[in-house]
């Protein structure tokens, strides 16, 4: 199978957690592109009773076009379950997310869930996170600042262009600074410093979040519990 | 003396730190309107050479009207002294911070300055922190799940809305949730608990970044060192 079967394969399998009369969060990315599939395919076929919550219109757009029920999160009392992609998860569960731009959202969808699943092909699990750039949304105001903030951390720092070399921008109008460090040989330590970090709304470290990993292998689903 | 005469009497006095050959950061608020005139009065008969960074297009203005030369804070290498208001300073020189909304962009500037003076009267000087509701800045996204957390950690949260009772917008169209705690018992911690919340762009904790309070008195200026 190639990396798009494997996604698919993940996608797949995690639509099975989902159960009837859930709020579910949607993330954003090409794996769960076929969740939605999967789901609205359940939806239809089992007749289930589900509504969604979405980190991105993409998503949002796709759900609601297979006919699943969309709402805003803050017309949400609660999440039961969010199941969305990661750019790269180490043996600790932890992970690196925002590779679509769209990892506030995400991270907001997520710490409000009862429970957080990941999907990915096995190309996304590492002994150490790093070597995928951690993305870091960065408001304009002073953001040469804070560059030459996290350039002086030695944290190499690239302000993360569209295909015209202009600076993209966030469903919040930031700009993203991907931070291109290798390994991250303390993600809990990192990420304090970057949630003090004036001007970064947000970063890419998914801590102590995810609950269950789903990953697509060339046997087949595996699911791996993070014990949390 | 009256409030705003007080306010004046403080802006006077601080402008007497500015420099030939600085760079500037001007805060916002009344304290701060007087400043703007008082600096642009010295440029004009001292001949000072200054360039000035401002945290608001209203600062940016005036000072701008007065022939301050004016740049944006991505635009310049570093600020030798920023002179900004405050809404509380406790007696740890501690402070509050974002009454005008303005807090992110005030401490993206206080933190890129090699000096920071606050001007206030001295009705904002306290013995503890608190009384004055404390600003965060939250984006709109699941802002209603923040107001939630942030209620649930009982620190008493309140959109703050305009005279039409519309919420009001920030500089980057967030909104502003003030948390009326009445005493902010342990600073430190409270910082710690909004810089990872997530949603919460900024809040209005200025801790340990300022140097010297210049106080407006019955008695003239006070200058207070808070020796950092």
């Amino acid at each position: 199978m190639n990396q798009s079967e494997l996604k698919q394969v993940a996608a797949e399998r995690a639509a099975l957690f989902v159960e009837d009369g859930m709020t579910i969060g949607l993330g954003t990315g090409s794996t769960v592109f076929f969740l939605v599939e999967a789901i609205a395919r359940r939806i239809k076929e089992e007749g289930l009773h589900i509504q969604g919550v979405a980190t991105s219109s993409r998503t949002a757009n796709q759900a609601a076009e297979l006919g699943i029920k969309m709402l805003d999160l803050n017309d949400v009392d609660h999440i039961d379950l969010t199941i969305d992609g990661a750019d790269e998860i180490d043996k600790h569960f932890q992970g690196i997310k925002g590779g679509g731009a769209a990892h506030t959202l995400e991270k907001m969808v997520a710490i409000n869930s009862t429970r957080n699943i990941w999907i990915v092909d096995e190309s996304k699990l590492v002994p150490v996170l790093g070597k995928f750039p951690l993305p870091t949304e960065v408001i304009p105001f002073g953001c040469e600042q804070v560059f030459k903030r996290l350039e002086a951390e030695n944290l190499h720092p690239h302000f993360r262009l569209d295909a015209d070399g202009e600076r993209i921008r966030t469903h919040n109008q930031n700009f993203v600074i991907d931070l291109h460090m290798g390994a991250i040989k303390h993600p809990h330590l990192l990420k304090q410093f970057l949630d003090s970090e004036v001007g970064i709304l947000e970063h890419g470290l998914f801590l102590d979040l995810v609950n269950t990993v789903v990953v697509g292998t060339q046997d087949g689903a595996q699911v791996l519990d993070a014990k949390r």
